[in-house]
C-alpha cells in the first residue's frame, strides 16, 4: 500500500513535468530551460509547503528518483513531439487529473501529521496540487490558468475535505485515500467534459 | 494593548486581501483565484519573513482566524463590487496605508525579537509590508507597482528606523508601536496626497 | 583563503547587484526599486538554497555586509550610468561569469557539507547561481533569459559536477575551488565568444 502511494507520488511528478516541459516549449525555451520548469512544476508546490511546515527535509533532496524521473520526463517530452507531432490532449488532461488528485491527498495529510488545524491542511492540499502549476505559469510570464479556466483548484478543495471526513471516521488508510482521489478525479473530470467554471470576477482596469 | 495590536494586524490582513481581491478581478480571474490572490496579497509577505528568519511556526499555520479574515475580506469585496459599483478609492488608499503602517511594524519587532542587526531588522519591516503586493503582481503578470509609482516602501523603510530608535531609547512599547505607524502613515499619506516619488532610473533598452 | 573566498562571494554579490540595478533600469523603476532588484537578484539564488536544505541562518541577515555591497553597487551604477552614459557590455559580460562561477562552487559546497545525494549538490549549486537571475526577470516581467539565451547554467552543472569529482579525489580545498570555478569561467566565456546555444524546443500555441 505505501509502495502504492509512492509510485502514485511518482506518477504525478512524472504528469506535471510533461505538462511544464510542453509549456516551456510553447515559450521556445532551450533544454535547460525545458528541464528546470518541468522540474519545478513537478516538485514546486511540494517544495513550498514543506519550507512552511517546516517539514525538513524537503521530500526530493534525499531521494534523487524525484529528480530524475521529472528529468526523464521532460527529455522524454521534448524527444516524443520531436519524432511524433501530435500530444493527445486527452490524454494528457486525464494524467494530470490524476497527479492534481495524487498530491491533493499527500499535501492534506502531510499537514494532518503536523497536527494543523483542517483549515491549513486544506490549504496544504490545494498548495501542492497547484502551486508549481502557479509557478510554471509565473515564470512562463502567463497568468495563472488555474485562476481563470475550468474547475481546477476547487477539485482539490473538495477532495481534501472528503480525506479530512474520512480520516476523521477513521476509516482504513487506503479508503481514504482512495475515495478522497477518486473525489479530486471525479470532479475534475466532470468539470472537463463539461467546462464547468466558477463564476468570474469581472473588473474594469482603472484608467 | 497586545490586543489592539493583534486587531491592527487582522485589519492589516483585511485591508491587503481586498486590494489583492480587486487587482484579481482586474484580472477577470474566478472566484478561486479571488481567493487565493487575497490571500497571498495579506499574508505572502510575513510567510517570506518568518521563512528567511526560521522563525516557525509562520504565524496563519496554526491560527485560522488570519485565513477566515482574508477570505472573507475577498468574498465582502467581490459581493461589494457586484451590489454597489463604486469602490471608493479614497478610502481605500487610506486603509492601505494603516494595513502598511501595522505590516512593518510587526515585521521589524518579529526580526528584533531574533536578534536581527538593525540593516535585516529594517528589511524585514519592509519585506512584511510590501512582499505581499509584489506577490500579487508578479502573479497577475504585472511589474510591481510599488516600485514605479508614489513613495510607498520609503515609508516603511522610515516607519522601521522610528521604531528601532525609539526602542534603542527604551520608551514603553505603546508609544514606540504607536509613533512608528503613526511615521509610516504621516509618509504614505503626504505621498498621496502630494504625488510624491523617488526619481526614477531610466536605461534604454539594449536591442 | 577562506578570506579569498568570502571576497570572491561578495564580488559575486556586487556584479549581480549591478547586474539587476541595470534591468530595474531598463523598466523604469525608481531608486527603491533598483535597490529591491539589485538586492534579490544577488542574494535571491542563495537564499533559496538555505531555505530548502534548512540552512539556518541565511547567510546575508546575520553579517549585514552582503546587503551592504549589493545597496553600494546598486546605488553606484545609477550614478555610473547617469553620468557616463555607456555601460562596458563586455566587461559586465566577464564580471557576471566570474560571479557565476563563485557562487556555483559555493553553492555545490554548501549542498556537500549538509551530505546531500550529488544530484542535489548540482541542483544547489546551479540554484545559487541562476535563480537570483530567474527573480530578477520574474518580477521584472521577463521570461528568463537563462531559458532563453547562450549556455549559462549549463557551465553551473558543468563546473558543479568538476567541483564534485574533485573534491572525491580528495584534491586540497583551493584547487577543486579553483579548477570547478575555472571550468565554470572557461564554458561561459566560450558559449559568449562563439554564441553557443542549446538546442531549443518550439512548440506551437495549442489555439
Amino acid at each position: 500500500m505505501q509502495q502504492l502511494f509512492y509510485l502514485s507520488d511518482l506518477f504525478g511528478v512524472l504528469v506535471f513535468a510533461i505538462s511544464g516541459a510542453l509549456m516551456a516549449g510553447r515559450k521556445s525555451m532551450d533544454l535547460f530551460g525545458v528541464l528546470v520548469i518541468a522540474i519545478i512544476t513537478a516538485l514546486g508546490g511540494g517544495t513550498l509547503r514543506d519550507l512552511i511546515l517546516d517539514n525538513h527535509p524537503v521530500s526530493w533532496i534525499r531521494n534523487d528518483t524525484y529528480i530524475l524521473v521529472a528529468s526523464l520526463a521532460a527529455i522524454g517530452t521534448v524527444l516524443w513531439v520531436r519524432l511524433t507531432r501530435p500530444i493527445h490532449e486527452r490524454g494528457l488532461l486525464l494524467a494530470d487529473a490524476f497527479g492534481l488528485a495524487v498530491f491533493t491527498v499527500i499535501g492534506t495529510e502531510v499537514a494532518l501529521q503536523h497536527n494543523m488545524p483542517y483549515s491549513t491542511a486544506v490549504i496544504m492540499g490545494v498548495m501542492t496540487g497547484v502551486a508549481g502549476g502557479v509557478m510554471r505559469d509565473v515564470i512562463c510570464n502567463e497568468i495563472p490558468l488555474i485562476f481563470q479556466k475550468e474547475i481546477y483548484a476547487t477539485a482539490c478543495i473538495f477532495g481534501s475535505l472528503v480525506f479530512i471526513g474520512l480520516r476523521e471516521l477513521a476509516t482504513p488508510h487506503w479508503l481514504d485515500t482512495g475515495v478522497a482521489m477518486l473525489s479530486v478525479l471525479a470532479v475534475r473530470l466532470a468539470a472537463i467534459h463539461w467546462h464547468l467554471g466558477l463564476p468570474r470576477f469581472h473588473l474594469l482596469d482603472r484608467d
